[in-house]
């Protein structure tokens, strides 16, 4: 299908040139699947145009989605044997983010892990670390109150350069979706599950 | 999020193991973004587990989806050199597909082109020779009337072993979505284009 052309022109005095190279804020919600897969698919594109990339998964279990963090990181890999792509980095909260340091105390507290995890974000967005973000599953812990989604959506508007930024999850906060360019509802029409089917490997994880 | 738990389990005798390997087929349709990009996603994921991955777009630019392309091959490469993962092709319509020899006096007929793409894919499912399929923007040259619907549906049910299609695109026919076992419509909420923005390099291709 042929390339979109915008339907109006802004009034913003930017050249076509300066708005294609805008920061983009990206929600992928809703119940259907794909959220994710298709973040995770905008992060192998923009690997190939050279991107820095960072992925964070807010998630529980450090098995989730092992088949895109290898994949990704494969790339990453090959960014750094090879000079391809752009740099790759996958971080997830598990039992605790990689860069923190655990003690044999360090109590399990997903909600602290989780603000943990913004804070980290919200650093390396003031310093322009990375090109491309994926927030993955991070509609949760504004959804739960465990980060104020305000103060995110603040952070996000505010954020310098062109560092492009990609949100999953379900019951994406309407702050979150108003301040975000491109939203995307995934809907569930019919799936496997229903009729009992258990996930498949290479299709499910 | 925790994987979800089948609410039947299905009276069809199988055991988990055995339908944890049946094959799946997936259409990604409706308006929104994302619909190839999930697929795409997916394909990353097959590769990882060692899955023999044959990417087929059925889109007239041969630019179209350059960034993906390019990061699958790149992973195809590695399954080459190092043995990491599966192995990728990629072929697309554009002005004919790889594997037609062309002429000089080559027509450019889109429907006839679509038509070559479908008859060499039932090759390929009866052949059995990936494991992992994308049949991007598919659902065009069913829903224009180029191809039957009636006959790929049949194709599809009827395809040996263990193999997975995934189809893109909009106006999926409702034989397909009846035929297929996951199905995700992707809605558009908001887009960038709305507001006079163009595509942004690592983003939208």
């Amino acid at each position: 299908m042929p390339k979109g052309v915008p339907e109006t022109v802004p009034d913003d005095g930017l050249t076509t040139r300066k708005r294609r190279r805008l920061p983009v804020l990206a929600v992928h919600t809703g119940a259907g699947k794909g959220k994710s897969t298709a973040a995770f698919g905008m992060a192998m594109r923009a690997w190939n145009a050279g991107l820095d990339v960072a992925v964070f998964q807010f998630v529980k279990s450090a098995k989730w989605k092992v088949g895109e963090e290898n994949s990704m990181l494969a790339l990453g890999g090959l960014n750094r044997d090879t000079g391809a792509g752009g740099p790759v980095q996958w971080h997830k909260m598990g039992q605790g983010w990689s860069w923190i340091q655990r003690g044999d105390d360090a109590v399990e507290d997903h909600a602290e892990s989780a603000r943990a995890g913004w804070a980290e974000i919200t650093r390396r967005l003031a310093a322009q670390e990375h090109d491309f973000y994926v927030l993955d599953e991070f509609t949760y812990p504004l959804h739960w109150g465990w980060i104020d989604t305000d103060e995110v959506v603040e952070t996000l508007r505010n954020r310098p350069g062109t560092q492009h930024v990609v949100i999953t999850g379900r019951y994406a906060p309407q702050a979150l979706i108003e301040a975000a360019d491109l939203v995307t509802e995934m809907t569930k029409i019919k799936h496997p599950m229903d009729a009992g089917r258990k996930g498949q490997k290479g299709i499910e994880w």
